[in-house]
């Protein structure tokens, strides 16, 4: 039986950031807070620095016998092993056994997946996927993430690994990724990063055209800028994210023929665009899809704010932790 | 408790011939055979025949009381509803409802799934995906279909379809698929008629170059003539190959970072050619995986053999099947 008085942590480990909170059974957040993860590349003052932040609201809660455990999202994060492996965007290097590491520290246990796995549990639990047992989850940020549930449950690799359907090629010979040397895959295009480039293009092969976008040196270029650029009517604002739509579009018909999923959920900072990506994704999705496909795979954006996502997915996993014989 | 004394009856639905046989709890076949599907559109008359084809063999294993259920593969087949639904393939036209008719006739209960999926379960119980929980079928054959275990369960979405790793697009723009009107889609190029015709198209091509490929006319053009040709050193015959497993290549790249499986099973007809596709297919495969996914994934052809592989998956079917309320 399960008190209603116990907690889990929920932690949402990012390249910039760690963003952390106190979840009850209900999936309310409480106590939240946050600490650096950039600053040094030792792993071990982050969990020490990690430990004295959270001591404050454990307290708050009723101390540490009311956390059930700790449940963390991320990046190349290893559920089987409990362990973040080369993850290019964070400091600390090499092969990180950061359960172990929060376990022995706080003395509970802890459960650690990717970020993107952790936040399409935290939208199963809680958000758009609610009651949903197929779904795929994209999360479009600087990076292209996934995390894809079928029959109810995560689909994670027997090495504990998942699916990173952000480094599939969709355009064979295409756009270099820079960090992975592939080339044509989803990331270059439909992420953040790739938009800005996506705008710069434009920009340069329609170089007599006017366009606010001119305004913004190619360095500073941003989706937020392409952005802001199209609701003011800017036709290659505009351009970009109909090629951007159609891109991402054409990769998820790929992507539900493959799992044939109920419902895509787009998640993450690229999503602001709203109507503006939705539609060319809608159109070229379906375009793209068999006719035993079309019309039935619902798209939508995430209901969970975004910093919310992770940390929920992440305390959810600690409800499934089972006790240890004693 | 099951019976060792217990039989169910594996029945695999091809668009020319129907094969049965009727399997115990070792995955051992007895009592093959097999009746026309193309003979006429109704298909009660396919029921009716399918009766008075396997009463000998019934009796034969001790009678009716001894089988357990009737498992079917069969394209286009829907695990949930039981039905047939537009395949192509087929002359049935429109939803059939299968496994009620079977049901209705036989008075045992039927369980039905698509052909490509009873193979991966097959391959599971019995074949070269023995004890694995995550893997991907790829059935290479006059089409190209899939079947993905995922946490040791088929997926199916969750009106009862599976994915149709087949018709993703892989050359946006590319190939016509005269059968969907879609473009550059897997089947186009790694499905038997996809080699045939990739061996015209070099043929024109390269028109000064000779080939043992110039004696049969393209209309006559199929896979065992390009795979014979090959054998005997013949330069375009072994492109085509080389171009085949290209393609495919690529594309298992994209669904290993998908559902990252343990094994890629290749299944069918066009994998008689060996390592002729093998090795392309393998360069190409880690040529496209991010490193993460590198040298970790198995890529076998299957241990079944061809015409058994549906007939287990559909009977392992069977075994599933839960006693209904008395």
């Amino acid at each position: 039986m399960e008190s209603p008085l116990e907690y889990a942590i929920g932690i949402d480990v990012g390249g910039t950031t760690a963003k952390f909170g106190i979840v009850n059974h209900r999936g309310e957040i409480s106590n939240r807070g946050n600490l650096p993860t950039n600053e040094h590349d030792d792993v071990n003052r982050f969990i020490n620095e990690l430990y004295d932040e959270i001591q404050p609201a454990i307290k708050e809660i009723g101390g540490p016998d009311l956390i059930k455990g700790i449940g963390v999202g991320a990046p190349n994060g290893n559920y089987y092993n409990g362990t973040i492996e080369y993850a290019p965007n964070l400091l600390w290097r090499g092969v990180i056994p950061l359960a172990k590491l929060i376990t022995d520290k706080f003395n509970k246990p802890c459960t650690l997946t990717n970020d993107a796995n952790a936040a399409a549990v935290g939208e199963m639990m809680y958000g758009a996927a609610r009651g949903m047992r197929d779904f795929i989850m994209i999360t479009l940020g600087t990076g292209v993430g996934s995390g894809i549930i079928a029959n109810g449950q995560l689909i994670l690799r027997h090495d504990g690994f998942a699916g990173e359907l952000g480094h599939t090629v969709i355009r064979p010979k295409g756009r270099l990724h820079s960090g992975t040397g592939m080339r044509g895959t989803l990331e270059t295009y439909a992420s953040a990063t790739g938009i800005a480039i996506t705008a710069n293009e434009l920009l340069d092969q329609r170089s007599k055209e006017k366009s606010l976008l001119r305004k913004t040196p190619h360095k500073k270029m941003d989706s937020k800028v392409v952005y802001e650029a199209a609701m003011k009517g800017d036709k290659i604002a505009k351009d970009v994210f109909k090629f951007t739509g159609q891109i991402l579009g054409e990769a998820l018909a790929n992507f539900v023929m493959f799992s044939s999923p109920e419902a895509i959920i787009l998640f993450g900072g690229v999503c602001k665009a709203g109507k503006l990506l939705m539609d060319p994704v809608k159109k070229h999705m379906e375009k793209n899809l068999l006719p035993i496909f079309q019309n039935k795979v619902k798209l939508l954006f995430s209901e969970l704010k975004e910093s919310d996502a992770a940390i929920l997915g992440a305390s959810a996993l600690v409800w499934e932790i089972k006790p240890e014989p004693k």
